[in-house]
């Protein structure tokens, strides 16, 4: 569910008339995200996507999202691309909440992950990277590793919500250690997507067509984000690690974007990193989400099963270099 | 939130594969309704909507829902027309469930009833109710009167759940009885939607531009329906009667399918068997909707106060006649 606040038909008449896109001819909430709010509009000029930002968006990075995109879009990264008001702002408001148009598009993601989407993504990855240089202003991650410690701190797992997480939690506090050791210094860094999951890209006809949600992007290691969708994407639903898929999408990303010897060693820890990374969020989320709240809990167990398999990686070559 | 079922690339591209309506070019989840999963599909020939039928619905009924709208649709209503696969049949199988695809409608359903809606809605409806004479097959009304005791008694008030709710159960119950006394027994009848509430109805430009979801869809008495309307758009967000609107509607109806003297005379005791209808299934659900489940619940309060409206109702002059 991804509509968290209705927005009336004035107020949306009202907002409309700030921007020269035509009259509107439909609008629907769109199920799919859970950060934001999400409608599908229609006007005489097309097709476009309206965003309501919701309370885990900090809004002073909105500017700094809403310009990598547009930087992105016009080096031809098929992403979400701002459409400004009358005024020159694409940042705007819309019931009580900052609020943005984007362009619609077109595009399938995939619901089951096949060798077949890897290459395709591996390029359109370092297509992202390549495109993001000569975007000045940057951005911490805040979900990177100085995260990581304080986040598994705020996992309680002594009350009745986090108790039979305990195992769980413990085994991420012992894992973070060594990968926090292991990190690297310095590595080739830039504009990083840091979130991109299967339900952020679309396909058509064999190809990408888009790549959506940037509302966790960061300056930080091009290869953390290869390490990312190297676990977003490669491991099976039993959790084995499909090295087909992994050497697809590392191929793919190399040929576009050389990876350089520091990179491919660090390749394990910084899977290790990315599958404690989402591992940590979700254990926080399962203990602090409310009995009846309208989001699923996504299982912490599925990504402490995928960093224990980057904990037994040797080196590159378990990742199909 | 309204996508219960996923479906994956392999079966969405099978499925599309038996009909002839083009290439798939985007496919969304829809947030809107409660009862199906339903999807915004593009093909290379247009918009669709894709719905696949959950729990609620019974399959037996679907092929008198599917070909209610054809005929609607065909005799120039604007709602959903099923689109036949190659093989001439509408209704079919995806992800283990029963699917179907309709034509996509344009339009907005008003946040906000206001009175302008009100005339268009109203002469809507009787557009409805005309076009839907010669459509042979009848379905009775799963929801009528017959099903308001029984329901009412499958409300457990005694336990956790539903101890809250005790008074509004006893009310409802009380009220039943006159209502079911007071009821017609003959009034001119046909297929009637019986559930238009305002998100199943699209406006663009001051004018209904679709009539959606008819799975509550039967063949009842055609005031009912106007009954219903009242209820769902006429009241305000205080539980005061706006006759201005209930003025719009009923007059607008009757200018396109003149309402009979009993039917007229009938609008107090159809208001409330209509309102007591939605505040026994709201109460239903309130006891037995899980803590944790993915749908919010509605407060049966709203309803039990518009049954009180129209218990204290004399005639058809409180709805502005």
């Amino acid at each position: 569910m991804a509509v968290y606040t209705e927005v009336s038909d004035e107020a949306l008449a009202s907002f409309l008339g700030d921007y020269a896109i035509g009259e509107l001819v439909a609008f629907r909430g769109i199920a799919e995200g859970v950060e934001n709010s999400n409608f599908s509009l229609r006007t005489t000029q097309g097709d476009f996507i309206l965003t309501l930002y919701e309370k885990r968006v900090d809004p002073a990075d909105l500017p700094w999202f809403l310009g990598l995109m547009q930087h992105l879009a016009a080096r031809g990264i098929a992403c979400p691309r701002p459409v400004a008001g009358r005024d020159g702002s694409a940042l705007r408001r819309l019931a009580g909440k900052a609020a943005a148009i984007t362009t619609f598009l077109p595009g399938i993601w995939p619901r089951r992950v096949r060798p077949e989407h890897c290459a395709p993504l591996g390029a359109a990855l370092a297509a992202l990277h390549r495109a993001g240089e000569g975007y000045a202003p940057t951005r911490a991650n805040g979900l990177g590793p100085g995260a990581w410690g304080p986040l598994l701190e705020r996992c309680d797992t002594t009350g009745e919500a986090g108790r039979e997480m305990a195992p769980v939690a413990a085994e991420l506090r012992d894992g973070l250690k060594p990968i926090l050791a292991g990190w690297p210094r310095r590595l080739p860094s830039g504009h990083i997507h840091a979130d991109l999951f299967p339900d952020n890209v679309f396909f058509l006809e064999g190809r990408v067509s888009g790549l959506i949600d940037f509302y966790f992007a960061a300056t930080d290691f091009y290869a953390y984000d290869l390490a990312v969708c190297l676990n977003a994407w490669c491991f099976e639903s039993d959790s084995s690690y499909n090295v087909t898929k992994s050497r697809a999408l590392i191929h793919a990303y190399d040929a576009a974007r050389p990876l350089t010897r520091e990179e491919r060693a660090a390749l394990p820890v910084l899977a290790a990193g990315a599958a404690l990374r989402f591992a940590a969020t979700r254990l926080y989320d399962w203990i602090n989400t409310p009995a009846g709240a309208l989001v699923t809990r996504k299982d912490p167990l599925e990504y402490l099963r995928r960093l224990r398999f980057h904990q037994a990686a040797t080196g590159e070559a378990a990742y199909g270099f």
